[in-house]
């Protein structure tokens, strides 16, 4: 699947490692437990350094239950500042009596080994939840980790993110700023209990750009809001979800600190980023063999075009009629028409597009003739693009999902044992 | 599957008919298009009658796209009176052009063979959206529909409403208003395309009870809200949903005019039915292999505990989980912290039970060591209950809903060709 372009970015290699100055490293451990099977012969501790103190910035999920890890992070990144970030997956540390002690306990170890302050380490933990973190596999890898650290170590850093992700997700982009080059790179888990409203999935962000930390999370915050947080697999919002950016100001950008054109060219960067790894997401959610992205214009409002693109993304029904190369439209307007917003159903007009083609399945609230034959030859693409036009004003949205599959519940009949 | 008894009412058989002058019949007319595998060689038209006219109420779907016999219906309604059902599986009759055309050409029909008027008619479609309605096959089997209808003709009309039910779901029962007995029995379909929040699937429930149309519309949208709201199979909430009650007042009691003892015991009486319907359904869910119910007590209001208890059927993995007899209780959790209503997480206990046993697998908001073999006994059952107590209060909602399995992405990655 390729990257979608955006104006003022060039894609470039190296994920977190792109930016000036940050390292990062991922191991195996050993946390994986009996029959994990996703997990088994692969990293599951990973570590981003960088060179010198960065601003910093978060966003969390609004899940009222929080994986320990989220609580000491927030603690942490209250002075909007940190260096390193570690993580593990297998265990999500949720639910657990033990819980901010074992998150705790990463952050101490990992500023021990590295000679930073234990404060500005931001943790993040993911994997099952409710078991009791064993610490002894990350005290013990701990040494091992720091000494692999590399300015190309992303490679190993993101595969240790992962669980039931099939792929490794990370995108770097690199762009100008007052005449310097600045780079931005990320990467991503996520596969199921993906869900709009939150955060999202595990996401590091690291940048050399010079930036004020409250710059930094005005950008993250709006930034979330327009990628991850229209990105859905299966509508569950995860308890450890987390995006977080490290802007380190090696690029010697003149520092940001106004809502200015520079401020536009970040913004414009960390969208490349965050949409891109959104869409890797949904293309690699658990089961999936699709990615859907619908692209909703002539709302009312952009709330609406929103909530309207999201419906449809979120049907369960819709998304098994993709996984079959079921044309079945009358699904799309079934989603559409149960979304939470206000308009007029008798003015939707829905387009069904691929890199195969386009047909037009629904005009005016009603269905149109199309050839079966071409729809079944657009359906077969892995990028299925559903074009929803409300015809009442000015607002747009997109969002990312998949379709659902027999995997899906593979996937999830037995993920814990 | 037993039903779930209820002080105060009698299981009967009878379905639609239970109720005295109330006859019904169910043909196939042909409206199966090709490769429509669910509904090929069953009946597709039913009919219900009452002997006399009643007083009816209903309630529909709150999706903007509404299927035409809604629009019909609601119309029909206004008054408060109806005397028969015509209904259609197979084809929706939902976004076409000439949707009301044929929706009043069905009451017609009906009108003209039964010689009553087409306003004393309801009419309600269910199957694929978005296909234009044959109206030749139904004014066809018009005749031989009539000519069949009998006292004890509800197996043939149940079966003429079912798509994707892999079973008939009536029930009936009886029940004493001021020392005079009366019925009430009900009919439904419903698999897919299920979600809380709108009347949810097709329902027609008939009653030999003297009641005004007030209380009955009344006791019809109480009722409702806690019984079929609170079912999902898959959080697609359809077109073409409609409940409505017919009540003839033939038992000869003392006509209900007030919200008095003799109303609550109608109320009790539609409960039973309506609760015990919206458990088949869910039951029935597409491709389920298993009923869910989410009770959950100790809420500080019952909109509160309501919010918990779908949430977590509606959970995506944990339904996926439940298929998998896996007692994955963090995916519980995680669906009730992500539930959008306040209360201490901290608080919240979860047992799981079945017919073999109970144990309790979460305290106060974290993991309670349990025998994964006993675990298993438990969810190796058919009807699985996951109860909630949020300590907090006394508010109390009972929620129902499925496992989702192979067969839900099978039978919905190819329901239309």
């Amino acid at each position: 699947m390729e990257l979608k372009k955006i104006n003022g970015v060039k894609f470039v290699g190296g994920g977190v490692c792109a930016a000036k100055g940050f390292k990062a490293n991922g191991i195996q451990c050993g946390l994986s437990h009996a029959g994990a099977i996703p997990t088994k012969g692969k990293n599951d501790l990973a570590l981003i350094v960088s060179d010198t103190e960065c601003t910093a910035a978060a966003v969390y999920t609004t899940n009222k239950v929080k994986g320990a890890p989220i609580l000491v992070t927030k603690e942490h990144l209250k002075n909007g500042r940190a260096r390193a970030v570690i993580v593990n997956s297998v265990n999500a540390n949720t639910c657990n009596a033990d819980g901010v002690e074992k998150a705790n306990k990463m952050c101490e170890l990992t500023a021990k080994e590295l000679g930073i302050a234990a404060e500005d380490v931001i943790v993040a933990s993911t994997g099952v939840i409710g078991q009791v973190l064993p610490i002894e596999p990350i005290a013990n890898g701990m040494k091992e980790l720091a000494e692999g650290l590399s300015y190309d170590g992303n490679p190993r850093a993101v595969e240790a993110i992962m669980t039931t992700d099939t792929m490794p997700k990370e995108v770097a982009v690199k762009f100008e700023l007052g005449g310097k080059t600045c780079t931005m790179g990320g990467m991503l888990k996520g596969s199921g209990m993906i869900h709009p409203n939150m955060a999202t999935t595990l996401t590091f962000i690291t940048t050399d750009v010079d930036i004020s930390a409250e710059l930094l999370q005005r950008a993250l915050s709006d930034t979330v809001k327009v990628t991850l947080n229209r990105a859905s697999v299966d509508g569950d919002t995860s308890t450890n979800d987390m995006v977080c950016v490290m802007a380190s100001g090696a690029a010697g950008n003149k520092p940001v600190k106004h809502e200015d054109a520079d401020f536009e060219a970040f913004e414009t960067a960390l969208y490349a980023i965050m949409m891109n790894l959104a869409r890797m997401m949904a293309r690699d959610g658990e089961g999936a063999t699709k990615l859907i992205e619908c692209a909703v214009s002539g709302a009312e409002t952009e709330k609406i075009a929103e909530t309207v693109a999201k419906s449809v993304i979120c049907s369960s029904l819709f998304k098994a009629a993709m996984f079959g190369e079921d044309a079945n439209w009358g699904r799309i307007l079934c989603a559409v028409g149960y979304a939470d917003a206000e308009f007029d159903i008798n003015k939707v007009g829905v387009h069904i597009t691929s890199a195969n083609g386009a047909i037009e399945v629904c005009r005016n609230g009603a269905g149109v003739e199309f050839s079966e034959e071409k729809a079944k030859e657009i359906l077969g693409e892995e990028v299925i693009e559903i074009i929803i036009s409300l015809g009442e004003g000015g607002g747009e949205a997109v969002a990312w999902g998949c379709d659902l599959t027999y995997d899906y519940v593979k996937i999830n009949g037995d993920y814990r044992s």
